[in-house]
């Protein structure tokens, strides 16, 4: 199995892109990677896209042979692959990458994420993203995303003792930091009062628990890493990738309040890198919901089960704190483009350990870790990445 | 780069199933593999699944995280994936399932295909189908499949003299071999007269020129070839995986009568197994509509461009002539139920080597090819088999 690395990445401003289409913001993100890898287009020999519901965003499926036409690889007949787990399609396409290179059938792989989300209404948008339910025995009898999380929520807070405020310090956190990414959907403070006064979606979350709509692409270039130092001074490398499978129904799990494809992943992740989670510097973690990266930050092993709340309230995952978490901003702040979101991930992760993450830069950042998960749990992929 | 073989495979009779959902499908065909290579349903690592359009047909998107749910996997967390490339959905999953073993990431692997396509109205369904094309360029001004691919007959009639009696020669021969495939949609003789006599769908294209709307499913298992014989006596071995990519829209290709997709995946393949054309003994095409097929074996080099609609004419790709083509009756007659086409291809052809393919079995068959198309041509899969 050969090592794989990372020699380029880019992804584009995430937010309401009302000026741009998916192909706009594909070929956007593809070339930022590609002119960062410093190599030319051409000799990019396989291409993995995560997106989650192009067929019924921009009624266009087919997404593969698509972005290898907006790159202008088709003529070269690169081939050219979509993978979709729902919002953990980009993890999922960077897991893909990583298989084609580790096997011998590629060399120079561009794995990449995008989603065009504002091009139908919001209740379109919302029903899209239910697919990634159980539609026979969830959306059927109207769960929405929000109240799947919102029941998970109610659980912790019960069996922990874990406060909304705790959940709403890791929204006021992730606005900071988005505050400091160029790329990020909003540059807005908040704070708890701020939170605890949005409106109700589903109680206990409240409407800035949750992360946005959004468009946006990214893109990462993967190499065998015995070659990568000809290309950059300073290669990437992906030492660990776990992905996990639950039940697509989150009333088929074992427990409510633990995300059992998140431990797996992480665990299959934390084994092929050799490393324990406490040796992780910054960390990219799936908060589509507040709820969402206090789990994360339990099922990962950064804190005891139950402790996620309170780890988050005494700013133990802010900039500065013993373990930075989504200095991106997160999916709540720096938005949550479904098919982009896993590898804007290791595109953050990969300029933090480059030292390249200007304000939000994480001191000595030598291990870095990210998390993506598609609907309530069904599916979780961790990557582990190195100087 | 480990070789990989084929232990066990599986197909469920194609059609519209009315007494089946996608669920039921996918379950039904993976035990049937899972019997058939005499493994536990436990040993499985890893799950890959090509749907085109779970999204549109069924508002379900997550397959991944579902086919591990109904394989009762997702309780051991096994990773599952899902791609997507249009009509090539299913080769597509073949060929990761491949990349997941020749990596060494996993070791006994299904490669699965599915689609339920008769849930929703036959309008719904050819616009469903219309998103493997270019939706900005193709569909929004009005291009269906069937008129992209009467344009490519058109061409090619003026060019090398193909008649429609030829094209329909395809239907004839592939009806024929349908009749005796247990599985086929259609068990129905027709004759050149009868697909003339068919409505006229896009000139030249009759009705009985196109492939039907059915709802299928379909598996095999992978594993490592050293391992192979420990599990089975007649495994399959996959000695070439050829995947390459050309524009989405048909007017923006070099020539209208040659899938350069097909021609570029076809060469990675040929080079890969270190075999010629003239080598192959049975294969599966990408038989849409009739010109497709036509295409098809002249794109993969077993005919002279141009001789394709003679060559059917002539007999050769009938069962008993030199290079049976499409013996499960193709697309047309087998039926099409899209994402799973890839991996039916794929059973048909170890069926074909192992020698349990009935009535329709092709004599002392040692080498298969299959080849899998999505859209126009913007994605093609050529995957080849020995015993």
């Amino acid at each position: 199995m050969r090592s794989v690395s990372i020699i380029g990445a880019g992804c584009t401003k995430f937010g309401e892109r009302w000026d741009s289409s998916l192909r706009d913001m594909i070929a956007e993100a593809g070339v930022m990677a590609i002119e960062d890898a410093e190599i030319a287009g051409e000799q990019i020999d396989a291409l993995f896209v995560g997106n989650m519901s192009g067929g019924r965003f921009i009624e266009q499926e087919h997404i593969g042979a698509l972005i290898a036409d907006c790159a202008g690889l088709s003529r070269l007949h690169v081939p050219s692959t979509r993978v979709e787990a729902a919002c953990a399609s980009g993890g999922l396409a960077l897991r893909q990458a990583i298989l084609a290179v580790a096997s011998g059938y590629n060399d120079i792989v561009i794995a990449a994420g995008v989603e065009k989300m504002t091009d139908v209404s919001s209740g379109t948008a919302a029903d899209a993203l239910a697919a990634a339910a159980d539609r026979e025995w969830e959306c059927f009898f109207g769960a929405t995303f929000p109240a799947l999380y919102a029941m998970m929520a109610k659980l912790h807070m019960r069996r922990y003792g874990t406060t909304h405020d705790q959940m709403a310090q890791v929204a006021v956190k992730n606005h900071h930091h988005a505050c400091m990414n160029p790329i990020a959907q909003y540059h807005m403070e908040i704070n708890i009062d701020d939170v605890n006064r949005s409106p109700l979606v589903a109680d206990p979350l409240h409407v800035l628990d949750c992360s946005p709509i959004s468009d946006g692409a990214a893109a990462v270039v993967l190499v065998p890493t015995e070659r990568a130092r000809h290309f950059v001074d300073t290669p990437i490398k992906i030492v660990g990738s776990g992905q996990a499978s639950d039940t697509l129904a989150l009333h088929d799990r074992r427990d409510l309040t633990t995300l059992d494809a998140t431990v797996h992943a992480g665990r299959a992740a934390y084994t092929q890198a050799g490393i324990e989670p406490r040796q992780v510097d910054v960390a990219e973690v799936h908060d589509c919901f507040t709820i969402a990266e206090i789990l994360a930050i339990e099922d990962l092993g950064f804190v005891e089960k139950g402790q996620g709340g309170k780890a988050t309230a005494d700013g133990i995952t802010a900039l500065g704190g013993r373990l930075p978490v989504n200095t991106s901003g997160g999916l709540k702040a720096c938005g949550h483009p479904v098919g982009a979101t896993g590898i804007k991930q290791a595109y953050e992760i990969a300029l933090q350990l480059r030292g390249e993450a200007g304000k939000r830069q994480v001191d000595e950042a030598e291990i870095g870790l990210a998390h993506n998960v598609g609907g309530s749990g069904g599916t979780a992929l961790v990557h582990i990445f190195t100087r």
